[in-house]
């Protein structure tokens, strides 16, 4: 076919679809103008931008699964998008403009909360602070917290297996879902939406649709665990030499207080120079600057002052021991929410300070100080002077591994492109450690775009070859979100 | 080719094969005597009983891998095998004689354990009160316990996902395992053998082995998740009037204690009156017979003074509410170990009391009073007289719905071939309810040869379409455990 009819061809097919697409969902529902487009396009760290030939919002399961089909049976992509808050470009659509963005946002209805099962059924489009509300008006609680709460939606973060500070208690997103209704790449309905905790009749499809990144269908519904409130949470701050006395201090908390020890964070003497630096009305917490430090979150069930005298007691060990340099312990709310800034405004600082290059690694939690030895010392050779801004979740072994540029003998950083120009050599150096210390070069993130060639390149082959198979075997015309997560099949 | 030429080709196949995997294993774990073969070709239950060409030991991972690459080159069937505990006929083969039974008990080691990341690394044949064993040595607790302990194995827990009594705060065998060793059906080895909380690179390969019975590959090791230690277990019985005040009481102890609540148990009248007929020293533990008993555990990380007064607080909150009529709470070990035996007695004394019928279901928390009162009306106009024998894991919605004959006036049974030949209507009567009530027709056991054709009844096609694709994509020769869990394909 000449190439001017196949175009007319390929126009009027997508003219076709359109067409199909808004008798499914209402003409109001499908994008197609560039400016209303826009904010679905690019990816909220504005790493991607992509192009679409509509953005189509469908408001039920049933629209959702007829969407498909129109799209099945003329080979368009389809890519799921919830809040678009996403970090590895998971939910932006290629340069083709060809396929369509399947925006789940609509569908924001709670279906049910039964309280008795301590469960609820939230649509995909719900953002995580609706659910979370959803949880807390029948006096339970949905163990899943996240920065972007107020915009990041369930089907999002069950597609990413979203993590968060209460990992170390509550799992990831993963541990939070009982059951999914899922649209596959066929356009069939599978509800899967059970709010059963024993269900033993047959594969995990649950599990393998969570953290799939919409590679194999799109979850429009999920049944989510809750779990009974605490009474009180205690936030306490440690001053610690290293993370090597931070990893006694978690052995410590976790044999002293259980379950009740429901977050253990830690973050660098550079990250809380950073947030001193850049964050309006942060104080320090301790009279001197210690290397390293770690804040604990104690949920008890019986009241606050048993809450605290436990996170004394933990203290008083930790200093007797000599594990531990100094403690605060926050006596009230207003103690608690400052010691817990210090760690959340982390990011904001960082990103003040300067563009910064992120890796989101974890490896076993008892290799993480050695890690981080060896991830200083080779980067300290390989790119002299550059910052280490370490934070994250010590008791999942997940790190932020932060880097920020060189400072020059006057205090300025190395210029953005230079430093940003290293981001490939300095993600294959950093996760090349991260495999010795039999690691994750994603622990929380996800792979989308950002670490595809990273994951192909780091990836055993046998796990490659099984992702492959169940790739081809659900989504044998490669339309469920091509390009992400795992490459495009050898055309 | 006529049938005695064919048969001589069949033969001689065979004996190539069993050459090869006496090079492989050695010639003393290739067992082809029918008397050493016994005790692996008819389940624990003795309700199965296959035939097999021959019991294959292998002694490491790359045995495993080399005898399934010798099984796929002569289209041999590979049935995977632990301690051969299973409860649904998964690990029998079939009477063909022409499949393999490969046993994992000689992979009994403990590879590793890392007490700061609080895992270990088990193999598969090893048992679990030897991976109990193990974790206990490291000051940590393994948190799945079985009846079958010294004889079930790590690999047969994870194939069948296992549950038991903990799952209530320490989920089933799947949330147990961080990570597995596999051998797929091509005969790769896929080391996912991870220690970590937290890894998003990638399709979810842990839970879709997790569960299937060993039907997508042989499981060879894994990495299994442990616990702090609590200093104290405290253990309560409640008399109630009922199941719905049983999920009243629930609710209150989860409120109340939160994660410090690790089992909530219950079981009926009839339940009790068996284990006090048949069990020798039994007691009972109220002065007055009640309709229901409900037994919490709790486990507490400070003492066990301050479990008891935990417990003390939430009988006295009960029994106030009118939710209970009566409480005893175990002051030492001897009377904790009393309670407890009342419970873990109970398919004992059943076993003495005759055939029964057991039924492994679950429904959610908040249904399961609903469902066991539709039930108890529905048996009771079809079966007059039978008896709910019904105990199990309310905090999961699990309940082993057992079913002992009717007696006739003189307090005689119904003769056991006449109750059993009612079995598969029965079976069918409960789960149509269990359906009814958004339940699932196996909790715990799995599905195995026992449920096979329940489970093609009950499931929904979408669900049997997404499974018979996983199966088709992993085992594409259908030679892993063929015939378990979900059917031979059509040929």
């Amino acid at each position: 076919m000449p190439a001017a009819e196949a175009d007319a061809d390929a126009r009027a097919t997508a003219d076709a679809l359109l067409a199909r697409l808004r008798d499914i969902v209402g003409a109001s529902h499908v994008i197609t103008d560039a400016a209303d487009q826009a904010p679905f396009l690019t990816d909220w760290r504005r790493r991607y931008t992509g192009r679409a030939l509509a953005v189509v919002r469908p408001g039920s399961t049933q629209e959702v699964a007829a969407v498909v089909r129109a799209c099945a049976d003329t080979r368009t992509a389809v890519v799921p998008q919830g809040g678009n808050t996403g970090l590895v470009g998971g939910a932006t659509p290629d340069a083709s403009g060809r396929a369509i963005v399947l925006s789940l946002r609509r569908m924001n209805a709670i279906r049910e909360v039964d309280a008795a099962n301590a469960t609820l059924v939230a649509e995909a489009g719900c953002t995580l602070a609706e659910a979370q509300a959803a949880a807390e008006s029948a006096g339970l609680m949905l163990a899943l917290t996240l920065a972007s709460q107020g915009s990041c939606t369930v089907g999002g973060n069950l597609s990413t297996n979203a993590g968060g500070v209460q990992v170390l208690r509550y799992g990831n997103a993963r541990e939070q879902c009982l059951g999914l209704e899922v649209v596959t790449a066929s356009g069939d309905v599978w509800n899967g939406l059970s709010g059963l905790r024993k269900d033993n009749t047959g594969y995990d499809l649950r599990d393998l649709f969570i953290g799939a990144e919409g590679t194999l269908g799109v979850i429009t519904a999920a049944c989510l665990r809750l779990h009974p409130k605490p009474r009180a949470r205690v936030i306490c701050l440690f001053a610690l030499d290293d993370l090597h006395a931070a990893t006694r201090l978690l052995m410590r908390a976790q044999a002293m207080a259980g379950p009740a020890l429901t977050a253990f964070e830690v973050f660098n003497a550079l990250c809380l120079d950073l947030v001193l630096k850049h964050v309006d009305g942060a104080r320090a917490p301790f009279a001197e600057r210690a290397p390293q430090y770690a804040l604990l979150e104690l949920s008890d069930h019986e009241s606050e002052v048993h809450g605290i005298a436990l996170a004394e007691a933990i203290a008083a060990a930790a200093i007797d021991a000599g594990e531990a340099r100094d403690a605060v312990i926050a006596q009230n709310g207003a103690q608690a929410k400052a010691l817990w800034a210090l760690r959340e405004n982390l990011s904001e600082a960082q990103a003040r300070e300067g563009k910064n290059l992120k890796l989101d690694i974890s490896v076993p939690v008892s290799r993480v100080a050695a890690f981080v030895d060896a991830a200083r010392e080779a980067l300290g050779s390989e790119q002299p002077g550059i910052r280490l801004v370490t934070f994250g979740h010590l008791g999942d072994g997940n790190l932020h591994f932060n880097l920020s540029p060189p400072l020059d003998t006057d205090g300025r950083p190395e210029p953005e492109a230079s430093f940003l120009a290293r981001q490939n050599a300095v993600y294959r150096l950093v996760h090349d450690l991260v495999l010795e210390h039999a690691g994750s070069i994603s622990a929380e993130h996800g792979i989308g775009q950002l670490r595809r060639d990273e994951l192909l390149r780091t990836k055993p082959e046998p796990a490659l070859a099984l992702m492959r198979a169940i790739k081809q075997a659900l989504d044998p015309d490669d339309l469920m979100n091509p390009g992400k997560l795992i490459p495009r099949r050898p055309s």
